[in-house]
């Protein structure tokens, strides 16, 4: 049963992840609503706030979590951001829901870490929304339930049908492959001791400056072998694909299915066109879910040690991708809290 | 926008359907709250009442309906007590989210429209549900485009692993085919204008006095012929599919997906079980939005014209059912307020 | 292991249907060699020998029946000229594989039917080739297996892109249709009892005079309840499609498969254009089944019973489509040899 | 059309793989017949040729060969014996279809090429009998249609449901990987010039002695980057799956289809349980173009070259395999024969 009051969140960042949310939190979720929002562009928090039935605009995000009327964080700026944000808010005992990337190098990470471990509980929940998804969750259930065996090999690849002109070759490990990289340890139970990867010959579509498709390997503790293949312009839509090989048996995902439409001499259907459409209902239940949780008093998300070798594993596949060679990933010892 | 308040809704009937509409506005709804329980069984409206913060519990609809905390109706009691909660309703100009069927005749739908009519402008929604469903939802625009041409036919089967025993061969039509009714109205938008049933040799897993499956023709104002088989006992799960055939091409929705397993021998998934799995999402689809139109003031399901049609159809299915004849469909003329 | 010589076949008609005939046996089929061409048109039958090593050109049936390097008939001329090659070819005692239909009537039909019980044994095969397609195979074997129970409904659509201009619409049973009643005979092993021929508004694709698509119902000796839905301008491809609803689960055959594309925003493939590509290992596994059991002396193909029922089928249907009523069928009583 | 007479053949080597050809010459194939059949095993050769019309049996392949009534020769024998029947052969000029390997390493591969450039032209064609399966022959249609652009990643599948007691960890690469690595030639038109070998931690199936799966990557001449998952003991059946990664789309083969069984609570099918029935077409198609191409005096298929480049990228596997890193791979120039 919910408890007396809805909770009342502050949104930090009005970009368009931000604004998503806050459009969740006000017409999708259950038992929340939005009180604050945060932006450094005061103009957009503003606006925002004036189109949301009792919520203050901020550009201070401290300002905003020493307000009254705020019990809950959720942080979508830029991931520099992220680390003062979110030590301001473990220095209050605000739960969080924190997007990707928990912070953008290992180091700073290991500081939140540090700030979390000090606190004495958990308050951080990391945005890796994948956990969230429908068919995910059943490929979990499948390799938990123990029938077919150890998982040996995972294939998975991720498509997008083009990157923004913004986009770097680093941010293909940092902001894609990144969500390959939280869903092998969930998936597995492991921690992934060594990445590899691999620049074939580069599309036509490839922007200067950028070799796409990469295809990535992961070594993992207990000596599973992982691939992805991540294409920042495969041109004809977004596709996330995963397959394990367990002893006994085989697991995929990600197949596009919906209407099958037979016309104009081909069968087949329509390709999801970008990751807002394909992963919409894993956001509401993941956002759902930290509220329900947070109102309970729990963190069940993935936290924030899954942030920090997130963020160690992204460091090393970003340096073998630039030298060409094995790196392997070195952790701190998991603290007793994260265990 | 939302307005300023939350939805306060009054549920009526808390049965099966009735506690799992109760649960859904609780925990997965946004903008609405459940203020008001009714049963004739007090003992179970107190009990879900009190697990329900700020919900109080009640035996007659129409004192629960004249609650100051009561801004609209949910319907989930058996369908012969639909007449006279509705009317109770509509004489308060409440909206109302009514369960299928409206009522269980036509004869008793007619006054239901007439008592709407009088009251001059659209308060009633009736549940179904799957209009709201992903997949069906995807067909119906794939149709409305134009791309394909008009629908010529429209196949369909309807299949569950089995029946209650207290389920008749009538209900075969009346609780499972009236989809099936409402799918083909909504997606061709052409009236049913005549129905057919036949009985091929039954299952032996049919329960005596059922003959099990059936299979059901519509034909439609336009000329389009609709087949549907309805199996009551499939014995191995819940399925739905439907295929529509227009001019230029054919679309197809319902086949299972999900994870594809390769193991002992054999390639597939699982069959989902029952309708609660199938389509839930389509009722948190339906309640959310009911409770953002009904916030807007504004009526957007089907109404009480869809409600009554279905009833119509459901009789002459009935006696075509018992006759072995086809049964041609008398409407009353449409009135201007559901054209 | 096989007989001494190879089988001498004579093929009467060498429309498009006769020369990929010739074409199989020569370059397809083991054991067998075409030694006799035979069709009205000299010209016609003269250039196919030609081609052929070892062949001759006849005019007349009789005349190539009777040629001492003949051992066995290969019916592909038109329909009204079966009977007369039927005859011919018995009172030699000659194996036939008679192409569909097995004669145009059944009246006709019933006349060859005497002859080959006057002879005592089998020696005609019918060319029902859907009974060789992989796919019905696997059917068939499941259905027979038993443990899906007995077969209570089929669902069955036959969709063509377009037909020729010469087709009429009694063709569409008599051509097309036909396929599903003996895919229906031998899947249920039951007789067709009743035919019930459904006309939907026509698509504007049908031409003048034809109502496309149709919609045709089957009632079997068990009780079994077919439905087909015939399609002659579907305008997108070929399909055949069947899906057989038991007492202890379904089969569906007939979706394509292939290659699965993702591109241009799509994913999915190809849509046989035509039965010649659909069905070509069916009509290659057809003759080479019946070249080898004809080397062994036997018949083990659909004979002249399947052909006289599917005409007395074909009759009831096309009353059916005319009349706009059920129409039954009747059936001599089956005799000995074909039990 | 077909020449005179049927071509002779002498099929050296009667094991399971020989004796299959037997079979299939003798019943499937059309324009042969087997003359001869070789064995060390005298009394297997004579038993296979007592069942077989005008067959002799011998236990030399240079006897058989210098037989007036040989015209061509099937070698299926063990890798071993290859390199002398085939330089036998091609001393008498004979047309040769011999089964993969080629011969065991490129030293020997290497001599048979020079042996066939001596004699001046081709007369070897080499078993890789996934260019005539029909999945395999459509995903090279599309690649050199062009519309997908280049081909930039190869995913590919190759499962077994177990390994005789007899095979060992080499023959992973040497008698499974072989196929992939001339599928990949062949797909992408480019020699492999690298090879690496990954052992994940081994299935509990997996023999002692044995690390299965294993991951294999192959980098091409033109930067495609190829990656095999070979599993020798999947438990569950035989799946084989290739997906191409182009510029503008992807094709994916190998998903099992075939009829669609919904029961006992899942959907699905049957794994086709072995190579045999996978491939039973591509082994028809094969021989039947060899001879048809044969009977022409022409060599179609993949050749010597393929045969040599298969055991050079074989030899630099298993080196890869043993020693855990990337081996490169050395070819000879390309002779003009082969261009």
């Amino acid at each position: 049963m919910s408890s007396q009051r809805a909770l009342r969140v502050a949104v930090v960042g009005t970009g368009t992840m931000g604004a998503d949310h806050v459009r969740r939190l006000r017409n999708v979720i259950s038992g929340a609503r939005v009180t604050a929002v945060v932006d450094i562009d005061a103009e957009r928090a503003k606006s925002l706030a004036d189109a949301t039935e009792g919520c203050t605009a901020y550009t201070e995000p401290a300002v905003a979590m020493a307000a009254q009327d705020v019990d809950a964080v959720l942080i979508a700026s830029p991931g520099p951001a992220h680390e003062a944000a979110l030590l301001e808010a473990l220095s209050r005992d605000l739960p969080v829901l924190c997007e990707k990337p928990l912070t953008p190098d290992a180091a700073s990470a290991l500081r939140v870490l540090e700030a979390e471990q000090k606190l004495g509980h958990r308050r951080v929940q990391v945005g890796f929304m994948r956990r969230y998804d429908a068919e995910y969750l059943k490929l979990k259930r499948l390799l938990d339930e123990g029938k077919l065996g150890r998982t040996l090999m995972l294939h998975q690849q991720h498509r997008n049908p083009a990157m923004p002109a913004w986009f770097t070759e680093e941010m293909l490990i940092n902001d894609s492959v990144v969500h390959e990289m939280d869903v092998t340890r969930w998936l597995l139970g492991q921690e992934i001791t060594a990445v590899t990867v691999h620049k074939p010959a580069p599309s036509a579509q490839a922007p200067a400056g950028m070799s796409d498709p990469q295809f990535v390997l992961f070594e993992t503790g207990a000596g599973a072998l992982v691939d992805v293949e991540i294409f920042g312009h495969c041109g004809y839509g977004y596709e996330v694909h995963a397959e394990a090989v367990c002893e006994h048996g085989t697991v995929r995902i990600g197949d596009e299915h919906g209407p099958r439409v037979s016309a104009d001499g081909r069968w087949g259907g329509r390709v999801t066109p970008d990751y807002i459409e394909r992963f919409q209902d894993a956001y509401d239940r993941e956002v759902q879910a930290w509220v329900d949780a947070t109102r309970r008093g729990e963190v069940t998300g993935p936290g924030v040690w899954d942030g920090y070798a997130a963020a160690a594993v992204c460091e090393a596949g970003v340096l073998s991708q630039r030298e060409g060679r094995r790196v392997e990933v070195e952790l701190v010892e998991r603290p007793a809290l994260y265990r």
